[in-house]
C-alpha cells in the first residue's frame, strides 16, 4: 500500500530504535521490545504521505516528526494496556505483563518524553507542539470519558461520534496537517489534509468496532465482543438497542458490571440479528468518501494515489 | 521564605488551576483536586525566583514555565501513587484512592499533556522544551531503576547519588536553569544557578531519606522506614551495612521482599545506632555549601537572600 514509503518506513524502524535506547540496558530492552512488537505504522506513514505531498520535502525533517507520531501512539498503548490489565498485543506480551505494572507505567512515561524530546530537537515551532500536546492531552481525556461512562447504556449517537473522534480521528488528523505542515503545504492545503485525516479516522475506528461484533476468534485470535464484555457501546449496539424486538434484554445485559460471557455471547446475537453492523458500515463508507473528496487537488498523482489506496483499505479490512 | 515571590505564587494558584481546567466536568475535577490539595512548589518557586534574578524578568512570561514544572512534578506523583498504591499525599486522598488507577493513570497523562501546552504556547525555544522533555525522561528512566533495583542491597554510593541525582536533583537543577534562561541571564550565570539548584535537590533528597530514618509517627503522620520497607537503600542504610557489628542482621533484612514490620523496626534501630545518619546530614550540608557557593555574583541582593534560605530551610527542617 505504501510503495511510494518503503524506503522512509525502514528508515523509520531504525530511527525509533534509536529514540527508545538508553544509556540504562534495562530502559534499550523495554524499548526494543515496544518497537519490535510492530504496530501498523499507519500514524506515521500518514505524516510522511503528507510530507511528500508539500513544496519543501525533507525527509530528515519530517522523520522524527513521524517519530514522535508513532511514539505518542505506542506510549498511550502501554499506558492503556496496564488499564485494561492486557497479557498481550499483537501476539507479543505487553510490557506490564512482561515486566509488571509499575514498570509499564513508568516507560508509557518514558516514550512520551522521548517524542518530546525529538520534537524540541527539531524546533518545528510552536504549531505542531502544541498540536502534540494537545493530542495527548485529548488522548488521555476521551480515555477518562470513555472509563467513566463503561456499562452506562447511553444512546447518544454524538457520544460515541465524540469519543472515536478523541480516540482515533483527532490523532490521524493530526498526522496528516503536521505532515504536510512541516513540508511548506499552504495552510488551505494542511486544512483539507487534515478534513481526509479525521474522516478515514472515523471510518478506521467506526470498522474497528463493527469488527468486534462480527469477527470470530478463528480470524483474530481473540474473542468477538470485547467491547461489550468491558461495557463499551458502539454503533451497531446503540442501534440494536433502538430497533431490536429484545432492545430491553441487550440493555440489561450492556449495562452489568458482571456480564457473564454467556449474556456477552447472547449480546453479540441480539445485535447482529439487526440492521446494525451493516448500518455502521455505510457510515464508514460515507466517512471514506468525504475523505478522498478532502484531498487537496495540489498533491502530486503518486501520492494521491496512496492517500485513496489508505481509504480503500480501511473500508475492505476484514480483521 | 519567599516574601520576594508571594504575589507571584498567588497568581501560580490561579494559573494552575486553569491549565488542568477542561470542557468536561470530570477532568476539571480531577484536576482541582490536585492542584488544591497542595505542595510545597518548591519547583516553581525556585524558578520564578532564577528569573527575578534575569535582566529581562516578566512574569506573564515565566509564570505559565513554573506552572509547567510544577503540573510535571504533580503528573508524576500522580503515577508514583499508582505505582506504590498509596491512599493519601500530603493528607488528602490520592487520584488512585479516589478514582482508581485508571483514572490516575490517565490523568497523569492529561497533566503531563498540559505542563507541554503550556510551554508550546509561549514558544521558549528548544532549549526549555528539551530540558523539560528530557527531565520527563530521566524522572521515569530513574524510577525503573529504583524499581528493578529494589530488595538488592547494593553498597555502593555511586548508585545512591546516581539515583536521588535523576529523581530531585535534575529537576531542581533545571527550575534554577530555566528560570534564568527566560530572563536573559548570561549563559555562566544560568549554569552557576543550575550548580545551585542541583546542590540543593542532592541536599533535599538525602535530607528527606535520613528524616525517613530519624521520623517518628507522630511527627509527620507516617511511619519511619518507609524506603527500608520498600527495598529501597538510602545513606544511613548504606553506611550501617559497612559499619555495623549487625550489618549482615541488616542485609538479611533489607533483602527480604516479605520483611514484616518487625524486621524493618529492627533495621531502623540497627541504622540508628550507628554514625550513619550523622554522616548523612553532613554531606547534605556539603551539598548545601556548595550551593550557596554557586549562586551568580550577578544576583539582586534581595533574590540571593532569598536563595540563602531556601538552602538553609533544607539544612533546618526536621519534618
Amino acid at each position: 500500500m505504501f510503495d511510494v514509503i518503503k524506503g522512509d518506513l525502514e528508515q523509520l524502524e531504525e530511527h525509533l530504535l534509536q529514540d527508545v535506547a538508553s544509556p540504562e540496558a534495562d530502559i534499550t530492552e523495554i524499548g526494543s521490545h515496544l518497537i519490535t512488537s510492530g504496530g501498523k505504522r499507519i500514524r506515521p506513514a500518514l505524516c510522511l504521505l503528507a510530507a511528500h505531498g508539500g513544496p519543501a520535502f525533507d525527509l530528515a525533517r519530517v522523520l522524527p516528526l513521524a517519530a514522535a507520531l508513532e511514539l505518542i501512539h505506542t506510549a498511550s498503548l502501554v499506558h492503556d494496556d496496564v488499564i485494561d490489565a492486557a497479557d498481550t498485543r499483537r501476539g507479543a506480551a505487553t510490557v506490564n505483563a512482561k515486566w509488571g505494572n509499575q514498570i509499564a507505567i513508568l516507560s508509557g512515561d518514558f516514550v512520551f518524553a522521548r517524542a518530546f524530546a525529538l520534537v524540541a530537537e527539531q524546533n518545528y515551532g510552536g504549531f505542531v507542539l502544541k498540536a502534540l500536546a494537545d493530542l495527548v492531552g485529548n488522548l488521555s481525556v476521551g480515555e477518562i470519558i470513555q472509563d467513566r461512562n463503561v456499562y452506562q447504556a447511553s444512546r447518544d449517537v454524538a457520544d460515541y461520534y465524540a469519543r472515536i473522534q478523541k480516540k482515533t480521528a483527532d490523532f490521524l488528523e493530526t498526522c496528516c496537517a503536521l505532515g504536510g505542515e512541516v513540508s511548506g503545504m499552504t495552510r488551505a492545503d494542511v486544512e483539507q489534509l487534515a478534513a481526509y485525516g479525521h474522516a478515514i479516522g472515523m471510518a478506521f475506528q467506526i470498522t474497528d468496532d463493527l469488527l468486534d461484533i462480527l469477527e470470530t476468534e478463528a480470524q483474530t485470535g481473540k474473542p468477538a465482543g470485547n467491547d461489550i464484555r468491558q461495557g463499551i457501546l458502539t454503533l451497531p449496539v446503540i442501534r440494536a438497542m433502538e430497533v431490536s424486538p429484545d432492545a430491553a434484554e441487550l440493555e440489561r445485559i450492556v449495562t452489568d458490571p458482571e456480564m457473564t460471557e454467556e449474556m456477552a455471547q447472547r449480546a453479540l446475537t441480539i445485535v447482529r440479528a439487526t440492521d446494525g453492523v451493516e448500518r455502521a458500515r455505510a457510515k464508514a463508507d460515507e466517512y471514506l468518501a468525504t475523505a478522498k473528496a478532502s484531498l487537496p487537488a495540489s498533491l502530486p498523482a503518486d501520492i494521491r494515489e496512496a492517500f485513496v489506496m489508505v481509504a480503500d483499505f480501511i473500508g475492505d479490512r476484514e480483521f
